[in-house]
């Protein structure tokens, strides 16, 4: 029987490693009669860090129970209480339909837990598309201006949506360090391609000339690296020899998207952690 | 330089084994000064089936092209000339989203050749995101209505438009024979498991219960036995124990949804050959 | 520095899920200085069961841990402490040799830390290849013997090499309840289906008949109903129609080898737990 | 009623694209009352270049069959005419047993259809292993030697038993030049990434540091650029946060087996073609 201050939240805890540190946590919950509904840990015993993602339930007092964490956990400690459910996301596209549809799709019909406050093309051709969902959609061209000044637009745009993340959707140009850093760990991109392999530009083109019998898709973090932000989910199609550039651009399409969706999954429920250029999925 | 006369068409020859057969059909190509841009063939030596689809590129006589073939081929056999190019549907559907949205975006924005003439569902749920794609919607309710009298009044409907195929994208409703039988090996459906494993209803509680750890989708045609038709394509995923049944069921759209479009793509192309309960694809 | 009495240990837990369950477990180990390498939990909310995998390191006291758990944990708890570390396994087959020829050489050259103590078939025919790997082969045909005298003779020889599992390496008959029974949990077999499709015999003739585009196999504790026990494992591979049953067959043999393998890994490691018809893997 | 006489073979075509090639070339078995068990063909129409299989059965005039094909064939053409069955290979090994264990059982107890002549490795590590399946295992150390003389060596050895492929099973050592150009498109190699990501040492190592979430291994032809022939198969596993390098390894070693081994079988099968950096598997 649900009381109405009962509430779901998560707490995220990143931390030096150290004895007792799920007990001293999971006894803060207990002491504040919040019940765990999930819970996962991580120990990277290579660079010594815990990752631990609860989920809780119950009444909260949020300022309490960061008190008492931060005088239980060691120095150098992040931890993050977010409040479960929906979140609210920008998308960046440039021309093509294919990862933005299924957004769209997901978000209107069920199958992603979130809002898609505006889409930002640099171009006007899926203007339409967005449209038809009911979304704003709001052109940003690049026509005229340096990269900084294009993004210091965008900039401006997705910041009137304050958008939990930005989410690139085949959005085809190089973000400025400035862009990525205004939106630490908030910046998701899909790669068309099995990151390391094909980096650059027309990955596909570069598969078809290398002969390879597989093809497949990134989902990542952005940081300043081109193609180089910390990995989150990846999946891959098996081509053959009568797969053109062409052809293995179509096939790829539909594992870019489900690649993109499925981490977005992940990372709107909270199950993402960033270290250095890695993710723990918990 | 493409003449105007110049046209692509598809040969699909079904016979029984001989020998000479290939040699004896693209002879009658070439002597037609027709150009095989494709050719594929397969032997089912159990059956002593023989299977062949050509790609051709020139100018066609098709009366004395099949003539010719008609005096070359044993007896038994079936060729058909199809021109390339765009198919037109007709697509099912009941309450859920997910296949029809892909099927609408592929059509609307690449990934398949293919006019959506008309969606019908037995329910008004996807009326609205039918419209947003400007194509026309038809509720065909079964409310008050026999089987028999429901297929009929679909077929009606259906016939209006003359598609070449009908797609069922998630239609929950057992089709009569009635209905199977006037479009022979042109109804396709996706069915919510891998067959024929979960037959029937709720094809994910019952995985969920036998505690597997992949669920799947089936693409197939529709045959007299329901959930028993020639499978066309499947695939599967993963999944593990933290998986409910409304989660294996959330994850297997998409496998769903990706598996009916590749099926529809090859079927399109002309390059599914049906014989008994079994599909050659070339 | 490890000092001589430190020693790393699994402790599973499964019991009624309860408010502070994973604050009790972990303070107690706290209490004993015991650090945690990992540790891995999972409630399942539909049947309110907790699971709980702990790997300790530290100097043990079991008797008091074990006390000291036994007093916090709620009534109808299960809880276990294993030595983490090699295990010992009896391997039954009959006549193919892929799954044995796996695990003898995971066995001799890494991969499985397990010692194959004997390997006993109904058939003579995989003798050598065992004693090329210097392990015993006991011969216990069934000629001429009910299925319980053949059970009977099978245990008998199994007993005294007291393994911790006993693995069915494409041993092809059915077991009784008496020799499951004496076995509890601890019987893996490797099937060669992807369950539930195709329970029972020739289950690559079925698939070749149903015409099925995947095929598979499945990893799994017996119980008493064939074919039916708790899935720990299950993997696929595409075929298509130029497969006849024959190839269906080699071409499964590897998905079986792995599949076998891959589960046995993380029941060796004490990952898998039971209950019901299922299987959590921590 | 096979006859003493009938045999199989298998008639391999490359050639510049042209029209009626395949009226040609099955006109000419047709004549030569040569049955067509399987025919495959493939047109690379960005090169202008026509693949075609053909696995033929009857009674073969081998100098009359091919005096024909050349008189019908454009210039340039290959076309070559193998035996079917059996083929000889020789291994090269350095210390890791995975590879090599799985020929060792699929060459003896089914799989493969092929004899392993020889085993040749630069350490003595696997000598046991391979003597265990009363194979030769010949040690060729570099111990002292330029890469040069050791390639030289090892070329004596091979040349010995005349193999028709040479196959690399974790044989960890670059091979010169002269090398592989003495055995032209007959050298096969495992390379324990998803190529082209992570060329070079230690994959599984760079490919943890770079946090990816799949890894794969990919069999190919050895060119003169290391890491860099034309690829035959490739595939890959999902891996998380939780593997370590050593467990990546561990778990890539299941997908380099599989992987070697069922690119071997088509090579052994004629199946692969060889253009430029590329292969056709009909």
């Amino acid at each position: 029987m649900p009381h109405q201050n009962i509430q779901r939240k998560i707490l995220r805890t990143i931390c030096p490693d150290a004895k007792g540190l799920i007990a001293k946590i999971t006894n803060i919950c207990y002491k504040h009669e919040l019940n765990i509904v999930q819970n996962n840990e991580f120990v990277d015993h290579l660079t010594g860090r815990f990752f631990m993602r609860t989920e809780l339930e119950g009444i909260f007092n949020d300022a309490t129970l960061l008190a008492d964490l931060d005088g239980a956990l060691p120095q150098g400690s992040v931890r993050e209480l977010h409040s479960a459910g929906r979140r609210r996301i920008v998308v960046l596209v440039t021309k093509e339909a294919h990862c933005l549809g299924d957004l769209l799709m997901k978000s209107a019909y069920g199958g992603l837990d979130v809002e898609i406050a505006a889409v930002i093309g640099n171009h006007a051709t899926l203007q339409t598309l967005v449209e038809r969902f009911d979304i704003p959609f709001c052109l940003v061209s690049h026509e005229g201006l340096t990269r900084e000044q294009h993004d210091q637009k965008m900039i401006e745009q997705i910041d009137q949506y304050q958008p939990d993340y930005v989410v690139l959707a085949k959005y085809m140009r190089v973000l400025t360090p400035a862009f990525v850093q205004h939106y630490p760990n908030q910046v998701i991109n899909i790669h068309h391609s099995f990151l390391p392999a094909f980096i650059g530009a027309r990955p596909y083109h570069q598969a078809y000339e290398r002969g390879v019998k597989i093809i497949g898709a990134t989902a990542h973090y952005v940081n300043d690296s081109l193609d180089e932000g910390p990995i989150i989910m990846q999946d891959v199609i098996h081509v053959d020899h009568t797969y053109s550039a062409e052809d293995m651009m179509r096939a790829g399409r539909d594992v870019e998207k489900n690649v993109l969706s499925r981490a977005l999954y992940r990372v709107l429920a909270q199950r993402v952690f960033v270290y250095g250029n890695r993710t723990v999925i918990l």
